[in-house]
């Protein structure tokens, strides 16, 4: 079993999967709006997980034959149950590691990969093995956030401090949960062309209240989701930790703002 | 003279009126396209400094009547300078406090204030004069940055420290540096009504080559300004500060990224 597969910081329950569906829901117009590629093109979905960015995927693109594959065969009959259940028929799965990617050179047309890189110990060598698999021209889309942009008042020293708990459990696996800020650079470095890089954010006050929800339900529920590993690894103690909690929960009261910057970047393979 | 005159903390120097003046030109696009008033209407401009976004409004808006206030004589000089260099002629200049407006009540169809917020010890109070001269359903609007929105890669922990003396600078002389998160509470609180914030980011890397001339000549030159008071205060080592300042140039070479928001905020006086 593959470490990133052991590893996955937010863990794999019915309750994770439902966050993911919901945040992919809620951010799908801010996130997908310019993505929608081609009849009869060929799309690789890399690390798809339960799903959530596939449908999405699908029915922007509904000519075009997309590949999902993932690590996780568990997730795997998650998405395509998901899938089936929304009756998209321009899906396939396949069970693939992205640094073995089980394709010809130049297979592809387009691919699309969301909140994979924050994850993975080597994202550079991830996009050059993504890039063998891309024909000459075409394209590459990445979508990842970054938790060093979550912006809020009132603000306060245990909330970035719970929030920071996050960002040293990713990186004690292997991953980086500041990636966003990294793309232009990886993308650079991989050798891709072309390459646009832009910020997507998130704003919540009294006036949109949906957002708060958002807020609430997306990036607060995922940072709760770290408690019992942050406190067992003697990351935080349990009391800043409930205030830290505490206080993220009142920038969603009615005076209270809260701000997360993704980012969205494309590129081409050399023709 | 006033506090707020005294202890403007980046100064009023002639390099400084040049630091604001390009600013304001780099970043009209993003902070001005949706500021547009009508023929005929009265717009007060509250604190219009060296007059750096006053040819700007005066532009966008060429048949509304705009008055320009500023507390400081020797900025209104140059603001009136500068306007009158760009051949504008629907502007009209007073020296006013904002706590002081010398208006009657609702005299203005609209108000407009830019970077301003950040340095008074009291900015609700300032919005509640504001509100005073605005006629019952006229406009308003806020623009600030926050300075904790400073987002880059390299990351480090230095440019954060010489940032944090900025901010505490700010503080030192009753100024917050990160009001930008707070223009919803604060529009909310002084009784404003359909109340919109919208943040604008500004997003530089190696593909954006003016925009990363405008971290360095914008962002970087502002804090570059407080070296002095920041290490004869005591708030920094002068080797951080030097390798502070040194890491947030690294961020504007080939590789780097940076990131920093801007908040507008509009609202009405209840009609």
């Amino acid at each position: 079993m593959n470490s990133r597969y052991k590893s996955y910081v937010h863990g794999r329950s019915d309750r994770e999967a439902e966050r993911l569906h919901y945040q992919a829901s809620k951010l799908a117009g801010l996130l997908h709006h310019d993505t929608c590629y081609p009849e009869g093109n060929r799309v690789l979905e890399v690390a798809c997980g339960v799903g959530a960015q596939t449908t999405i995927l699908a029915r922007n693109s509904p000519g075009a034959e997309i590949v999902s594959i993932d690590i996780s065969e568990e997730s795997l009959a998650r998405a395509k149950l998901h899938v089936s259940q929304e009756g998209l028929t321009n899906v396939t799965f396949r069970q693939a590691d992205v640094y073995h990617l089980p394709f010809w050179p130049e297979t592809f047309d387009h691919i699309f990969v969301c909140f994979l890189l924050e994850h993975l110990p080597d994202p550079l060598l991830s996009l050059k093995c993504m890039k063998e698999v891309l024909r000459p021209g075409g394209t590459i889309a990445f979508i990842e956030g970054d938790h060093g942009s979550a912006l809020f008042y009132p603000d306060s020293r245990e909330a970035h401090t719970v929030i920071d708990c996050l960002v040293q459990l990713h990186r004690e696996i292997g991953g980086n949960a500041l990636i966003g800020r990294e793309l232009w650079h990886l993308m650079s470095d991989a050798g891709f062309m072309n390459i646009a890089v832009s910020p997507r954010i998130v704003y919540a006050d009294g006036s949109h209240p949906e957002s708060v929800e958002g807020v609430k339900n997306i990036f607060i529920a995922m940072v709760e989701g770290v408690r019992g590993p942050a406190i067992a690894r003697g990351l935080v103690e349990n009391e800043t930790w409930e205030k830290g909690i505490r206080d993220l929960y009142r920038t969603t009261e009615q005076d209270g703002t809260f701000c997360y910057t993704f980012f969205k970047a494309t590129g081409n393979r050399e023709s």
